[in-house]
């Protein structure tokens, strides 16, 4: 499954295609963001992604979990959404 | 259904004990955030309370929507969670 990272300054409509061009594909993505800027930009892809899916006849879910995320070798909490095809 | 407004200084395990409580009584809820730290701590709340609700042994899933509020006559566009027992 196809891991995308979303940082603060992602562009919320690059990522939305990738969101929606994984989940055509593979039916499933995840999305890692850390800090609330990035997790902000990332539930806004989700919501965009949602647009374009819509389109397409289909609809997506993402489920939230806090995980953690090594950047360079430091560990970090961040937040994975498992975004579903539906 | 009730609808759950999220501050950026909400607490985030008061927030996801709404949020367990309402979706095993009604099953399903809705989460209003305006802004990059109010989202954030939404986030943070559905995956708080997914903790929760394994205890009980369900799930949650959150479809994020962009939406308009209205505070003090001003229009903000915010996110509207809806999460939904699984």
């Amino acid at each position: 499954m196809q891991t995308l990272k979303v940082k603060k300054d992602s562009v919320v409509k690059s990522v939305a295609g990738a969101i929606a061009g994984e989940c055509r594909k593979e039916g499933e993505c995840e999305i890692i963001a850390i800090g609330p800027a990035a997790v902000n930009q990332a539930v806004k892809a989700i919501a965009t992604a949602r647009g374009f899916a819509v389109q397409d006849g289909y609809d997506f879910t993402a489920i939230p979990t806090f995980t953690e995320v090594e950047v360079e070798n430091e560990k970090k909490s961040a937040i994975k959404f498992s975004v579903k095809k539906i």
